[in-house]
């Protein structure tokens, strides 16, 4: 088969590669559908995140079951799935309590799976899925082609967008802002929106981005950020701030943005990945009461719950791709990414 | 009136002071039936925090409002009243979003008020509080002296209790782990078995705080602490860890407890002032997905809530008071509590 392979930053090359075989009795093999390049990809593009060795890359696909292992149940060959970004167990505590994102035995494209046998990308056309009951949510069908995109962003940037709502406990009346514009902050703007936010505050400074985020529900763009942001914010609420903030980035300037932006007793959902901190102000926070909650987001919980309000029209998060290209473009994908002449790149095998 | 200062660390007298009158329409004064010590008035006893200069200390009471302002329409001279260790405007963003203890005015007793004057210390015949409206709440008569000590309480150590439990989302069946077993902790330790928490383990080597941490609901005792009470904790859930931790100490080594006593996807409640530090380990937080929340208590929120509780004897948080001495003995009630003679010392004017 063909996949992406990350051989150093800046290198992604589509290669020829074996085809994935069942390695277990939970294992599923997934012929994809639709793929894609997500921010964080971009961390070992650019060097950020080391890359040792050369490996396979990408970790949100929408594709169909041509295997199963015999203990797989769930989900059966021709069935059109989801996979969530991180693979579960299923039965570890943190998975009983509904927390698959933090699972003790977490495996992620690309990496070893708990057997220690290495896996495949999803920026592939087949891959092998562990835990594949624990995992993977079929889509009933028939599927119009039209929804390809918007079920691909269950696997991570709607599922992430909305775990950062719900981390915020975001509900109907709240005053809602989004400290990033990439496609996660976008899906925190439309998962904000769905839950009811009375008021949508979208930082942006793109003129594309902010249109989008109009359409997705914001009521209000400031294009300012950092302490001038919140001024803005500030000046737009009448010297009140938000409710609740959701952190998309994940660097120190836009955390402190995310807890300068709430009033007293406000909360911070946040799932912009810490890339190396920072810590936490806990005297900011004391003081302010803010409630910050947030981490990699449970897809396989949320993936249900969002997958009607996809097949119904109701929301449409596809809509952050604006650039599709085939598999063997990949190279040029992250290239549109990192360059930002594209918000997410879909990739068809 | 005679009332409390701390002049220099270790060294509270008990002198006469002018009584203070009414300075503002929003003002009340209030005879003190029930004042008390609280962990925190130990530290500036203990030279932790600075004392620049000898001032009223003391943040607890329970008494009768003697004379009200012209805007006060609340209480009412002859009411039995309980005053929120912080007193709050009741029209800021915070105030108005239910979290007076983040008020934009916030006054503490024995600093100044929003207008500028200097406030009593609670620990005194009479104290003048500003924003009384907004601040006191009456206790509908008649009282049972008996009940003097719970009520009391409710200003501080039961709401802070009750906060923990609040911000760490206590809920039925919860598994809750409670770090601290000074008067807070344990007041946690009731606030969670009142929230119907399944099972309550109490961190705690004193013989006499886990017997009252039983009789408050806790379900087991671990004497152990740090790294061996986690590994306690764990043997005794086989293996799991905690829904929720309830931090109430606000040193490094109780919240890496707390953080590390909980499940992936758990909820850390905190109330322990945080003195220094430490800042939050982010990406601990991200990858356990563990929410934080807490601060000072909104006890102003929580003494309403609470009050039917106490009056009809379903709780009885008074009992945390292990020693009452006349206001006149101040100073050894700040030795017995400084010594761990007492857990919480209640006086009387």
């Amino acid at each position: 088969m063909l996949a992406a392979v990350i051989a150093a930053p800046g290198d992604i090359r589509v290669e020829e590669r074996p085809d994935p075989v069942l390695l277990g009795p939970r294992d599923a093999i997934v012929r994809v559908v639709a793929a894609c390049v997500c921010g964080s990809d971009l961390w070992p593009y650019r060097g950020v995140t080391p890359t040792r060795a050369p490996h396979p890359i990408g970790h949100e696909l929408v594709g169909v079951v041509t295997a199963a292992g015999e203990a797989v149940t769930q989900v059966a060959v021709g069935d059109l799935v989801i996979s969530p970004f991180s693979l579960a167990d299923g039965t570890c505590q943190a998975c009983r309590a509904g927390m698959p994102a933090a699972c003790e035995h977490v495996v992620f494209f690309g990496a070893r799976d708990a057997d220690g046998h290495p896996t495949d990308g999803a920026q592939g056309e087949l891959a092998r899925i562990p835990f594949a009951d624990s995992s993977l949510v079929a889509v009933p069908g028939p599927v119009d082609d039209a929804l390809i995109p918007s079920l691909l962003t269950l696997a991570d940037v709607m599922s992430t967008g909305h775990h950062a709502a719900v981390s915020g406990r975001v509900g109907p009346g709240d005053v809602v802002a989004v400290v990033g514009d990439g496609a996660v902050g976008l899906c925190a703007v439309l998962a904000a929106s769905r839950l009811g936010a009375a008021r949508v505050i979208a930082f942006s400074r793109h003129p594309d981005r902010q249109e989008l985020a109009r359409e997705f529900g914001a009521t209000d763009v400031i294009a300012e950020r950092g302490e001038e942001g919140v001024a803005a914010l500030r000046a737009l609420l009448g010297g009140d701030r938000a409710d609740v903030a959701l952190e998309c980035v994940g660097t120190r300037e836009s955390m402190a943005q995310a807890l300068a932006a709430v009033r007293g007793g406000g909360r911070v959902g946040y799932v912009g990945v810490p890339n190396g901190g920072p810590e936490l102000p806990v005297r900011t926070l004391f003081d302010g009461n803010i409630a910050v909650a947030g981490g990699m987001a449970p897809a396989r919980v949320y993936i249900p719950e969002l997958l009607p309000d996809v097949l119904s029209g109701a929301i449409d998060p596809g809509r952050v791709f604006d650039l599709e290209l085939p598999l063997a473009e990949a190279a040029e994908a992250y290239r549109a990414m990192d360059e930002r002449r594209a918000i997410k790149v879909l990739l068809r095998p």
